[in-house]
């Protein structure tokens, strides 16, 4: 099976110009077979609050009504995406870009919770891996955007993460998929003070300790935990490192690294 | 060859979402090839005018400078684009939406006049024949928005009429192209007061003579020239009739049909 890369990049990168245009650019010279995906950034609730759209996060999550749904569609899979395969594309990375109703590449459905309507947002039902195995055989480079459909009409907000993670799952029964988390730090970090400090492997034994002596916590606990359910569900490996040690993390030299063998 | 059938529709389609819906199902239900093109509409004006964003118009044409750009970019490429894909995808047509960067399939160059600076509007250049043929034989839909890219990391706003045209011309290498603009009106009228009286057909020869005679003038020349000019250029048919008419216009019982012969 061939190396593929499933790389998702989130706020922190989009929104530095700079640093976005280095991280193509970067991207773009990896040989192998690879899939971005990118979340939203401060530009949607920049407009919202231009176009006066008051926005309500509970427990950091958006709540996605008609009006921001609009928004999100526009800057995410127009403003963002675009800029990005019309950056890739002058890298030499023949890039396409996708929101999940594109090719009918991610179904979802609108997310029903009995305490909080969390609006327009959309949980992963399908991903169409014919379509993106076509698309990588083809040296074509699939940059997915965080709007999936219903399949009856609807779009809907998609969290990036779960896009990634998803993707990966259904992408390891066609190749060797490793899946790296863009993040603000190098790794995950023993001391988060100290970058220097970078865990280099998580495996389920390491991870039980670290979590019981509280190196792990908050945040970091469900980014792990869906780390180990992807590699559960076939992916080789996931990482998490930093935007500017993107060529080391794929020659698996930088960042952190978690899997199941100890 | 196969058939193919490029369609565009405008503003006055996109900006009526009952109109549109029942366009676009009547559009997922052609059992041919086809592509869809589509334009801009009101909603980039009006969000241009939420954010303060003066619109300069010259000559009908919109002066695109850079936040002018960012937002038919979001609108044109995100919103309108998406909307019509995923409507389509409920409709069981499997579309894929694209700007020019997407798969570089329309390369365009910065407009360069000497008298005047469209700013951000691009001029097409190249139509990438390969992926388009490549969907159609995969049943998949390409859908069109009206942003291309310079191929060094802008996207440009580019006329939507354009870029059917150039498409349509493109493929006539490989398909036997129809190309149907969508009109406000059934057709090419004698009296433009009386939707029945169509010209069913305009060829090279009436073409003069309506023109001499002042029953084709004003906006529908240009429009007229460029689909003799699709025609010279290998398309087999242009058309122009109304959405509404969509099925007859495919049967060829309906609107005006340009052609070469007498």
């Amino acid at each position: 099976m061939d190396n593929l890369f499933v790389i998702k990049i989130g706020g922190n990168i989009i929104d530095d110009e700079q640093q976005l245009a280095s991280f193509l650019q970067s991207f773009a010279s990896i040989t192998h077979k690879k899939i971005l995906v990118h979340g939203g950034g401060k530009l949607a609730t920049r407009l919202a609050a231009q176009l006066g759209i008051p926005q309500q996060m509970v427990e950091g999550r958006r709540i996605t009504d008609a009006e921001t749904l609009k928004i999100v569609t526009m800057v995410y899979a127009g403003y963002i995406n675009k800029n990005i395969v019309a950056q890739l594309q002058a890298a030499g990375c023949n890039a396409l870009g996708l929101s999940g109703a594109d090719g009918n590449v991610i179904q979802s459905h609108k997310r029903n919770t009995a305490n909080l309507d969390y609006g327009f947002v959309g949980d992963v039902d399908h991903i169409n891996t014919a379509f993106l195995s076509n698309c990588l055989t083809q040296q074509i480079t699939p940059v997915l955007s965080p709007i999936t459909h219903s399949g009856n009409g609807l779009l809907l907000n998609t969290n990036a993460d779960t896009i990634a993670q998803e993707t990966a799952k259904a992408l390891s029964h066609h190749f060797n998929v490793t899946l790296i988390y863009i993040f603000e730090k190098k790794g995950v970090l023993l001391n988060v003070a100290d970058e220097s400090s970078v865990i280099q492997r998580i495996d389920t034994t390491n991870y039980e300790l670290f979590k019981k002596e509280g190196v792990v916590k908050d945040g970091m606990i469900p980014k792990l935990d869906n780390a180990f359910s992807a590699l559960n569900a076939g992916v080789k490996k996931v990482m998490i490192g930093r935007a500017d040690e993107l060529m080391a993390l794929i020659e698996g030299n930088a960042g952190t690294t978690v899997t199941h063998e100890a």
